[in-house]
């Protein structure tokens, strides 16, 4: 599986890397470049082509409209810095601490509007599709943001506030990078919607274990710092399902160490850390999880691929319940 | 003519008015509301209306997309005036002074996402062109203000890039929605880039102008504060074109008086507008200005539209060489 993924993100990569954006003026389009050079795992677009050729052996039709979800996605990282003060993005300074936060808010809108450049690059018949999907999830990853910074003011998050966040942050551009790929590789209606439903899912297993990852994941093969979110004080899935399960008279003195700034990073970590455990909403995250790959296993089942490409997308949805990069 | 132009306003703003974005999360979608309720004279989008109508016979097609297009500038206003630290736009609080930084941010990206749904409304047949014609526009505005950006930072701007920077920030909007309008209306290939002209041509005499009324207009009809740009340090027209014509060793000393933030308000303007009038700029940006008219009405020459159409159009151009609004 991870060979057939490999083979597209190779495909993907060797388009998106020759890619420069650099002209005049470069105060605006330099950091459009760095912005995109930083790396990370393309999931998204790579996810595009592969199931366009699925659908319709055929992946260059799908290059254009995954290079603007790219872009997009990186778009929302440099302005999403800027409102989280995220001085670091992948191991190297963000784009408004290296230029400045009126280049990045400038040079981030450039970057949502060249990805639509790339969504023009569509073909014709299928541009209305694809436009309308791409659209409707920009603006849901707007409101997801806006619900994470509303977040920051509130010392308790239910579970459904804390779910509605990350299905629209995170899972519903991972089901949009899916049904775009099928729009263009020619599927019907309803498998558009299927492999809508089997992105999002696993756009959820994928934010859940990046939850758990930023707590209990090993640094080094995770890429950042174990505890940030803790440090930030983040309403990750393990805080919410934590409160939820306290007595009411152990919440308050866990809202406080959570949103303690004054203590010592490590030992902040650690006392949330322990809490967590005490509480084992490990599980109860590997618990929902499971839930999600199994809505996702069940849309699988409304798509008519043959049996080796269904194995390939079975296997990528498992391989992010047990991921540790 | 403003009767007729009057009319097509009416039917813009019947419709625009009636729009409300408010849902969930109220905190991203208010400040959309209220930088939309902000006013102004929706010049854009009342041409983009008319040309269609003009061309086609048919205003409706274009309804949505000129809502696009109101949308859009009025998300590069949000996003400006963080940038240029401006607390006060059309008399009100601008949206990040009233909500924040943050919000304005995510708030204008929203907004930038609201204006491609509009333009996803397009008919199909129309919907890349236009699509285009939007995009590429999007980029050049940014552009613009990223060059505008630049000129806080240089003491010297030569008129060449004034205008690159006028002609990217304020006329390339003004020439899209004018060929968005006639793309909507059926006309030619030909009869699209001429409108285009038009409107660029047109979109310099009104920024032109703009800068003009900053300097010397009326407070109570320009609706802005006189020397608005002499106080803060604006690159305009009479700047750079005063610089031109001083000598050499006059130079340093008006690039200071310019450049002071320590003068008494309206001490620096009188003595700023003093050396305007020792050097007879505004004549000069009259010149320009009639310079830009003349293509303006060079290009009206390449339209196959009725006589009257024609009237209106050349007295929409004239009003703008001498308006004081």
């Amino acid at each position: 599986m991870k060979q057939i993924i490999k083979q597209y993100q190779d495909l993907f990569l060797h388009r998106f890397n020759e890619l420069t954006f650099l002209k005049r003026p470069v105060e605006l389009y330099e950091p459009i470049d760095y912005a995109l050079a930083a790396g990370g795992k393309r999931l998204r677009p790579v996810l595009t082509v592969m199931i366009c050729d699925f659908f319709g052996n055929n992946s260059e039709d799908a290059i254009n409209p995954a290079i603007a979800i790219e872009i997009f996605h990186n778009f929302t990282l440099v302005h999403d810095d800027i409102m989280d003060d995220a001085p670091i993005r992948r191991g190297r300074p963000s784009v408004y601490s290296k230029y400045g936060v009126n280049t990045a808010i400038l040079s981030g809108d450039t970057m949502f509007a060249k990805a639509y450049e790339f969504v023009t690059y569509t073909r014709e018949d299928k541009l209305p599709a694809v436009l309308k999907v791409f659209t409707k999830t920009a603006m849901e990853v707007c409101e997801g943001q806006q619900i994470d910074m509303n977040f920051e003011e509130m010392p308790r998050v239910s579970m459904a506030e804390y779910i509605e966040m990350i299905l629209l942050k995170t899972a519903v551009l991972m089901g949009a990078s899916l049904k775009i790929g099928a729009i263009l590789g020619g599927a019907s209606t309803a498998e558009c919607d299927s492999i809508y439903d089997f992105g999002e899912n696993v756009g959820m297993v994928f934010q859940l274990q990046d939850d758990l990852l930023d707590a209990f994941g090993d640094e080094a093969t995770f890429g950042k710092r174990i505890g940030g979110d803790i440090l930030d004080c983040k309403k990750t899935f393990l805080y919410v399902k934590t409160l939820e399960k306290l007595q009411p008279d152990e919440q308050d003195k866990f809202i406080d160490l959570y949103a303690s700034k004054s203590m010592e990073d490590n030992e902040k970590i650690a006392k949330v850390k322990e809490v967590f455990i005490q509480n084992a909403v490990v599980d109860d995250c590997r618990e929902l999880m499971n839930y999600h790959h199994k809505l996702a296993m069940d849309a699988l089942q409304h798509i008519n691929l043959d049996a080796e490409k269904t194995a390939v997308l079975k296997e990528f949805a498992e391989s992010l319940l047990g991921r540790d990069y």
